[in-house]
């Protein structure tokens, strides 16, 4: 399967888990049943938006840091990650991110679950 | 759990999957078990390097292409992908790469299995 950049299926989220703005969320994730996946995602960040801080069970979530500065609470540590950087938050882990610079950000997500 | 970029582990393959060139892998895969994943890494192809076709079993890989031109042999598909663009090897498929350019070209790949 092959999906073009601008084929992600695009999905506004405001105030994501308690966070300021709109979240912009870019799908790659098939119709198709995907071996214990639940997102893979582009998310894109306008300046001064955020994903509040949530925690993950069963599952944990990884990210790569694609563009800009983000600002990531990584289970309680505050962190700049820049693009290339990349972060796992655990199973029963938490973590949140945040763009507090005047320039767009994103970075690729992906949710892997215990779940089949 | 959070990694610079440079703090991802390089192996450096050759003639990967019968592939010409040397392919740098760059792993940010924890330590510590992982739910359902064997690989999290940044794969970099310089000029001319590729990685042969080869077949995935009771698992799939993702790619996110980041950086440069790289063709991909998608299940018997070939398509120039470009960065932005995502793919995946479904369980049974099978893909290859290749950087038929003379600039760099990298990606984001994971593979996500049946197994513990």
């Amino acid at each position: 399967m092959f999906l073009r950049a601008n084929e992600r299926k695009i999905d506004k989220k405001e105030n994501m888990r308690g966070g300021d703005g709109t979240v912009v969320m870019g799908s790659f994730l098939p119709e198709e049943k995907l071996l214990h996946t639940r997102l893979i995602s582009k998310i894109e960040l306008a300046p001064g938006c955020s994903i509040g801080c949530h925690t993950h069970e069963g599952e944990f979530e990884a990210f790569y840091f694609l563009e800009g500065e983000i600002t990531l609470n990584d289970n309680g540590a505050t962190v700049k990650a820049q693009p290339g950087d990349f972060s796992i938050c655990f199973d029963g882990e938490n973590h949140g991110i945040r763009n507090d610079t005047d320039k767009p950000a994103s970075l690729l997500a992906f949710i892997i679950t215990k779940a089949e």
